[in-house]
């Protein structure tokens, strides 16, 4: 672990390095190094608890919102909970060398594509003091160095948390500087980003203000974790019974997240039967309901604004929704091409050939036929955990696990052999 | 076909239409348009060579070198070949919809991870008229649509192959918008790059000054085609017959082509063994030779230049080769790891320890044991052709051929779960 009182070239120059040694440990140094997170999180569970009061005592976190003090907040549960996600982790199939594909080559060449780890990964968050330990978890079991910048909210948990991790490390015989700890500002940011040839990965999560402001200087590789401006249709051969349940389970669960509903699509044919009702519900959970002229005719008597183009393009990330009518399944898809944003869409039909048109058509990280958006998560996935979701298409597409904090290597064997 | 006398985003506009139709066309009728390809190059061969000529009658042409000809230049031979390269491609295994992951989850949904095409795939490339067939056939295979962005110096070759494209396409009853050709200058380069939403990869192939132009402007996602800084090393372990006939090929056989080696490491242990027959046959076939003290005094007589700390780092896709002596193995990978440009690397050695310490040390797309560094190519790999060679670590590393041009999608059935 390192603090940085030095420039951030020199913690990120030390991390490469550490980075070579972990990507050729083996699966049970690192698995090793796990297993004494988990235990240590046990052990300095008063240490951790004390440092995160500091944080909570801070005078700037007193302006935080109470969703946002949750999130900072730890407790002996949370740590626990955190310590069982990285025996989770530790438990998944070793990665590091897996064998992809392998032919023997025209040529007489042994052609095998082996996954290996990226190097070094950036990872900056927000004041979630968890992310610190399922982020070094996921890098450690990927054979990566890592480089955490946190948010200066979270400061103290943070240098206790990976404290204990940098004390896992050196128990295993493994560099601490593997991972390090960043607690700097925008100019820190700014070099972290430009950091070319050092910093194989940066990936951002949190505000688009962050995203934005990395755009503009990266130029290292990053991956950005994604907003979620997600569709529940409701196909003319939907059961309405589960579709209602469904989209007060994408809307209502959790309305600030990614994979939350944001607008809800209805087939013509079941309009009028399905929305009174469905709205009626939504609206007595206290949803802000926005729509087209279709969905004010037949909400019958409910409260529903005029839906602004604007609107169907937000993630509102709150309890807000847009309602539309659309006169087909093709409609349907052709709405959420437009105004999606590639992360979670969902269909509700009892209809093979309508789910199939869906899933083909709709062009995002995730397509669910009779289920709720709100599945799309790396623990549900069963890749232990996640560093973010994606909704690029490039590399990674949906939860950034193990895998996607990897790249892959041809190794070719021959005797001799010299090209024509 | 599209020739741009309209705007950029309206040729692009409507490629993504029709890329929707072709991604959702089934293998035969995309195997069918590269047989009508294939066909149609036999039929047309013809006026394509007429249309060559016309390219290299051009003022503009006699200003080029003999090898950049050579490049332009097409024959009824390469005309053959070109289809020869199609009707391999559409040999090959159909990637669309191909099944990645399946599984089912603790919440009873069905995950299944799948391959499916990327959307809209743009192409930058130099005055080689092949590159129009190879990567208008590889997009199609892969159920994209293409924008090809050739060099003015092919407009006339170019114009025919998209037509016969063109045609292939529209017999097969798919819009033949999904292949669009554009004879712009930089400023329709920096349109198609700015795309966003409409283009889902731009793929830069050619000059240094390409990319970093690229680099300045694209808002779309891009993969560069790599510069190679290609090693060979001699271990103490190696055949050093074998050696020699392995440095020969890699630095002889194609000195202007990405996979060619640049530069020579030799275990201080064999440099007196090795040096003084390969150097001579190396200069005596014309190649400057530069190098460290060591290999000057191992060098017996023959000249050899001080390499400088640029001549380390440098492609120099010509007659040139750096030249060092190393006290070990890791010094090799060191050495490798710091100037190459993680392109194709080789170890020549009799030991697996040797062979292994490198292939897990040396950070590079290809990384060979015992052969030479000029087997990196799509087609040496079984890919069928290649869209250019990747050194990035992201998405695509190594040959870019199908599967490269492709995403992923997580599509999950359920019975009406929702989330706790």
């Amino acid at each position: 672990m390192a603090l940085a009182v030095e420039s951030v070239a020199a913690v990120a120059e030390r991390a490469k390095r550490a980075s070579r040694v972990l990507a050729r440990a083996d699966a049970e140094t690192r698995n090793n190094v796990l297993e004494s997170v988990a235990r240590l999180l046990g052990e300095r569970s008063e240490e951790i608890l004390a440092a995160n009061r500091a944080d909570l005592a801070d005078d700037r976190a007193s302006g935080l919102n109470s969703s946002l003090r949750d999130r900072l907040a730890l407790s002996g549960e949370r740590v626990e909970a955190m310590a069982a996600g990285v025996r989770a982790i530790a438990a998944l199939e070793d990665p590091v060398g897996e064998e992809i594909e392998s032919r023997v080559l025209p040529s007489g060449l042994r052609l095998r594509k082996l996954r290996v780890p990226l190097g070094l990964v950036a990872v900056v968050y927000e004041a979630r003091p968890n992310v610190t330990i399922d982020c070094a978890a996921l890098t450690i079991k990927s054979g990566n160095a890592i480089i955490l910048r946190g948010s200066s909210y979270a400061a103290h948990s943070n240098f206790a948390l990976a404290a204990v991790v940098a004390e896992a490390l050196a128990e295993a015989g493994v560099p601490a500087e593997a991972v390090a700890l960043l607690e700097g500002g925008r100019e820190d940011l700014t070099e972290l980003a430009t950091l070319d040839g050092l910093v194989d990965l940066i990936i951002p999560r949190g505000g688009e203000g962050l995203k934005q402001a990395l755009k503009r200087v990266a130029t290292v590789p990053v991956m950005y974790a994604a907003s979620g401006n997600c569709h529940v249709y409701v196909d003319s051969a939907a059961d309405l019974e589960m579709a209602k349940r469904i989209i007060l389970n994408a809307k209502l669960s959790r309305p600030g997240v990614c994979n939350a509903a944001e607008s809800l699509l209805v087939h013509a044919s079941v309009a009028e039967d399905f929305l009174p009702g469905t709205l009626a519900e939504l609206g007595a959970a206290g949803v802000e309901l926005v729509g087209d002229e279709a969905v004010a005719s037949a909400a019958a008597g409910i409260a529903v604004g005029r839906a602004s183009e604007s609107d169907w393009a937000s993630e509102f990330l709150d309890l807000k929704l847009a309602v539309g009518v659309v006169d087909s399944l093709e409609d349907a898809i052709e709405h959420v091409n437009r105004y999606g944003s590639g992360h979670s869409e969902a269909i509700v039909t009892g209809s093979d050939r309508a789910a199939l048109e869906f899933t083909e058509g709709a062009d995002a990280a995730a397509v669910y036929v009779n289920a709720s958006t709100r599945f799309t998560d790396g623990f549900e996935y069963g890749l232990g955990a996640e560093v973010g979701n994606s909704t690029q298409k490039l590399h990674a597409r949906g939860p950034i696990g193990l895998r996607e904090l990897m790249t892959t290597k041809y190794v070719l064997r021959g005797e001799g052999q010299v090209r024509e």
